[in-house]
């Protein structure tokens, strides 16, 4: 039985790096699709969204079945308990890069109107925040995971800024307004992306630390 | 043991019925606080929001200890998994209802620029979506909590409505741009509660029915 439980951890494990690497993948391509106006890239990470997808109902399985079969405790059932957390976030994570990927469709069938730096400055960072969080969980790195979480404020940050200035652009020149707006709104879903790995890393303290921090809560 | 069982799912269903009302309070009184234009009722929000947190920690407490002592099968154990997540999504409604309340605060110190209609009906829309997936989970209907799945795609036309109408006052009248935009995200904030809300129909019908629908799954 023991060994059998292993080896089931192990695959969800698998499952979950799949679908996060999928997940980091699908950001990348939608910030690409925007910033070389490539508009075949989306079909690419409309194509990843449904087996990202698949990944979720499959993860969630797995965590059922283990945790009705098994009856695990202590830190097995955390484990199984956060991977069913996780998968969510994966999942919300790419539904935003999927929502980038709609927007860059629109923004680019009209003229570039700014140089885009922020944007994909912005998306790199959220990128590398989700890397983080997921390899928080497999090491079991609560101070990675922390680190994940104090990077958020620089996220919410650094969308401020972006906000302010195409506000700036907006009211300087009005016919932007439309390109404006849409940016604004891909600077929003970058910073949900940042968020659910938040989500992310606080869920693997949880499951190290066996005690929650959020709403910065301690017992 | 079976008692004890029944208990604390009792105890369970209470405390996930009390933070969904509170979250709901909060919706209400975010828009109150923007349409009243009143900055005191932002006090109320806060001071709820601080409940509600407490309260998700303490159901996932419940539903750990649930887990872990009863290891409960089938039924039991899929309402406790989705109590887990029901949770998750309420707390992420009060986390919306807080954005809208900031962004209130910062519209009510300019000028009204346009009278509230479409808000407000949106808020209503979403606030007895949460009230529906919520009584569909304790009544166990599948049906009501489907009929809410639905209603997600009037939110969506609605919003998008609501944004075409911004975009057009803000071309016409630059100097509204900066309201025009605090009203867009709120839209956008109001939809975000709507799709938790659908997120938490998607975790009752997998309850009731034993599969998920989520991706519009069928096995």
């Amino acid at each position: 039985m023991e060994r059998h439980l292993d080896e089931e951890l192990q695959e969800l494990k698998e499952k979950l790096l799949m679908m996060a690497s999928m997940a980091e993948k699908n950001i990348s391509l939608s910030i690409q699709c925007l910033k070389e106006r490539k508009e075949e890239i989306a079909q690419d990470v409309y194509k990843n969204e449904e087996t990202i997808n698949f990944l979720d109902i499959e993860i969630d399985q797995i965590c059922m079945k283990l945790l009705a079969l098994h009856q695990p405790m202590a830190v097995d059932l955390r484990y199984i308990t956060s991977a069913l957390k996780i998968s969510s976030e994966l999942e919300r994570i790419a539904d935003q890069a999927v929502n980038i990927t709609d927007r860059s469709l629109v923004l680019i069938n009209s003229l570039p109107f700014k140089p885009l730096i922020d944007i994909p400055r912005m998306a790199s960072m959220a990128q590398s925040m989700l890397k983080d969080s997921i390899e928080s969980f497999i090491k079991k790195d609560a101070d990675l995971a922390r680190n994940v979480c104090w990077r958020d404020d620089d996220m919410d940050e650094m969308n401020d800024q972006i906000f302010r200035v195409l506000l700036t652009y907006m009211m300087q020149e009005p016919a932007s307004i439309k390109r404006a707006v849409g940016l604004m709104l891909i600077g929003r879903h970058l910073e949900r992306i940042a968020d659910h790995s938040t989500n992310i890393s606080e869920e693997v303290i949880y499951y190290v630390k066996g005690k929650s921090i959020k709403h910065h809560y301690t017992d």
